[in-house]
C-alpha cells in the first residue's frame, strides 16, 4: 500500500464562497500524524503557499521531531516523523513522482456529491492489488476545496455517509474515517 | 437506534500513571458534536467533576447556541445542542435512564486489549435490532481511562487496528472511527 494524505489550504473556498488561504491548524498537524502513523501511511503533505505558515509548521516539527517534545513524547515524535511540507498540489505531485517514481493517482474529498465518483471498496481494492503506485487522498480546510483545485483529482470520493442529512465533519474527523474504510484490515 | 457518546475527564491516568483529573478541550466539544450530528447520535455527555471546567463548557455552548456564534454559523449551533454535561458516570446513567426510561449499555474504548471485549459488529446489530435501549460508548482522555471507571462498563470495543501496530489516534479521531464502524449505513 503506498498510501498519502494532503490537507489543503488554498485555493479554499469560505462561507460566502471567496477563494481564500487557510492558516494552519496546530491540532490537524498531529491529528493527521497520528492518523497517518496508525494506517500505515507513507507521507502526509500540508500545502501551504505562504513561507509564514510553512515556518510555523516547521518550528511545531522541530519541538517534536528534535526538540524536548520528542523527549517527553517519544510517540509523538514517531507520528510527526512522515509530515511534509509542500507549496501546492503541482509541486506534491512531482515530489511524490520524484520519492516513489511514480505520478500518484490524486483522490478527492467533498461534503458535497461531485462527478467522477469512485467508491471507498474500489480505492482499497487498488491499494492493495497495486501496493508500489502512490495514492494521495486529498481533503480541504475551511469550507471544502475551490474547483480550481478540484480539476487536478482524478477520482473524488462520496461524501461520508452518516444515518442523517447533516454532515460537516471536522477535517480531521473526516481523515480519520475515510483513512479506516480504505486500509484497516478486514473485520 | 438510540447511541450516546461520553467523554471522560476523571478518573484518567498520565504517562506515569498517576490518576489526573484533565481539562476540557475546545475543539473536542465541537468535534464531538459534530460526529454525534452526522451518526444520529441522541447525546453526547462531557463527564467532568470541576465546576470551573464546567463553567468554561457552558460558556462555548452559549456562544454558540445562542450566542453570536450561532448566528454567525448555524450549523454549528446544530451541531452543539445535543451536548450535555455531567458530573461523573454514575450521574449520567441515571440522567439517561431518566430521559429514555431504561438504563444504558456502557461500553467502554481502549488503546489497549481488555477484557469482556464485544465486537464492532455486535454493537451495531443490537443497536439496530433494539433502537430504544439506549447505548453509551465511553472514550477516554490523556493517557486514558483509570480502571476504576473501566469496572463500571458492561463491555469494551477492541483497539481501533490499523495495518501498524501504532495506535495513539487522537480521541477525536477514534470517536469518529468507531461511530462510523457502528452507525455508518451498510455500504
Amino acid at each position: 500500500m503506498n498510501l498519502h494524505a494532503a490537507l489543503i489550504h488554498y485555493p479554499i473556498i469560505n462561507k460566502r464562497k471567496d477563494i481564500v488561504c487557510t492558516s494552519v491548524t496546530n491540532l490537524d498537524i498531529h491529528d493527521f500524524g497520528r492518523i497517518a502513523t496508525t494506517y500505515g501511511l507513507q507521507r502526509v503533505w500540508i500545502v501551504h503557499p505562504y513561507e509564514g505558515q510553512k515556518r510555523f509548521v516547521r518550528r511545531v516539527l522541530k519541538h517534536w521531531r528534535d526538540g524536548w517534545g520528542g523527549t517527553y513524547n517519544p510517540r509523538r515524535k514517531e507520528s510527526l516523523t512522515r509530515i511534509e511540507l509542500t507549496d501546492d498540489i503541482a509541486s506534491m505531485t512531482l515530489e511524490i513522482e520524484r520519492l516513489y517514481g511514480e505520478t500518484p493517482v490524486l483522490v478527492g474529498t467533498s461534503a458535497q456529491r461531485t462527478i467522477n465518483t469512485v467508491e471507498y471498496s474500489e480505492v482499497r481494492r487498488w491499494l492493495h492489488e497495486k501496493p508500489d503506485r502512490p495514492t494521495c487522498i486529498v481533503f480541504g480546510t475551511g469550507w471544502g476545496m475551490h474547483e480550481e483545485a478540484m480539476e487536478q483529482f482524478d477520482y473524488m470520493l462520496p461524501p461520508i455517509d452518516g444515518p442523517t442529512q447533516w454532515n460537516h465533519l471536522s477535517v480531521r474527523a473526516a481523515a480519520a474515517i475515510i483513512m479506516d474504510r480504505l486500509a484497516a484490515p478486514e473485520r
